[in-house]
């Protein structure tokens, strides 16, 4: 592995091929070569050399790859190999959904769910109980968080994540329709639904008016 | 605007603006440089510049882009300008987030929910009933659908998105947890949740390992 930082669409398309390479093993199918990967995920042979070029040598010229072998290596790579602990802030609709999300199959554990709605206080999801917000401080002092979701409105958001920062998150899953003002030393990533809905707006009308 | 299709990085980062560009409105700030703007949203000017190139000639040398103005353009660009209709197949937990979300912010219009689950039917939520799937294809060809959401387990994703297809929908905005089978005449916008857990999990390794 090259000590050049791997680029952020290399690793964007990471969780994908995970993703697709746990579906051939439940299909039963043990090795892909790198054209037959690119012709079932779109994309070409070639960009797939490339990107699993970048993290060592996984493939085996005439053979393809050990499907297993290669879903196993990729979620060492994104670090999901190892237990990792989230928490959910913002338990409305949004956050009960996302607490219901099979985690372990990413190798995360909800560990903590987090509202200012006193009439939510005590209900269990997904086995966890739904504590104030205001217990945060002495929630993450007493355990080691890595993941915070934030699932609070926009208007919420921001305030809430230089909080975070300042009780030592370090990485921030952030569901809120805004962009956060955190500090580099917090890793953050977006998952602003309406942009995937914009952008198919796009592409939807570029299709019809062909 | 030239003919050469526009690169779907791109078309990704055009929500980007938009969002950024509604908060700076209701902050009240009427104009905003390219570096400015690469300055709050991260990237450089000249980026941006090339961004909005792409489209047209929205900035002025000396004087940069008029927020709102800019902000309408994009929306036109991405086709929100004009009311679409979106339906919602799944109304589990995350359904039902979906189902109240503010689709008008973005140009959009919700007129119809689906399930398989009889204790959900007649539901409403978000001013929408809850309606049998089986009536799905007696919805489409009453109403005009431009978007079906696709909220529904895993197992059953590929084979509804195939049926989509047939009764005629063209977007469909997926976050069921696979890749779908459909011809390239659908848009598809793949929301998979985990993929951004992965990623966060890689960067947050990263960084912590600085």
């Amino acid at each position: 592995m090259s000590d050049k930082p791997i680029s952020q669409l290399v690793i964007k398309r990471l969780p994908i091929y995970y993703r697709y390479l746990g579906e051939l093993s439940e299909k039963g199918i043990e090795r892909i070569s790198s054209k037959e990967l690119a012709q079932r995920m779109g994309g070409t042979a070639s960009q797939i050399r490339q990107d699993l070029n970048n993290f060592g040598e996984f493939g085996q010229q005439g053979y393809g790859y050990n499907v297993d072998y290669l879903r196993s290596e990729i979620g060492k790579i994104l670090g999901i190999d190892r237990e990792q602990t989230i928490i959910i802030i913002g338990t409305g609709n949004l956050g009960q959904a996302l607490a219901n999300y099979d985690f372990g199959s990413v190798g995360f554990k909800l560990i903590g769910l987090f509202d200012v709605n006193p009439r939510l206080y005590n209900l269990v999801i997904n086995g966890v109980e739904i504590l104030p917000v205001d217990s945060l401080p002495e929630f993450i002092a007493a355990n080691k968080v890595d993941v915070a979701t934030l699932a609070v409105p926009r208007s919420r958001a921001k305030e809430m994540a230089k909080e975070l920062e300042d009780l030592g998150i370090r990485a921030i899953w952030n569901f809120a329709l805004t962009e956060l003002d955190v500090s580099d030393r917090v890793s953050v990533s977006n998952m602003h639904l309406d942009d995937g809905l914009m952008t198919l707006s796009y592409n939807y009308r570029q299709n019809q008016d062909k």
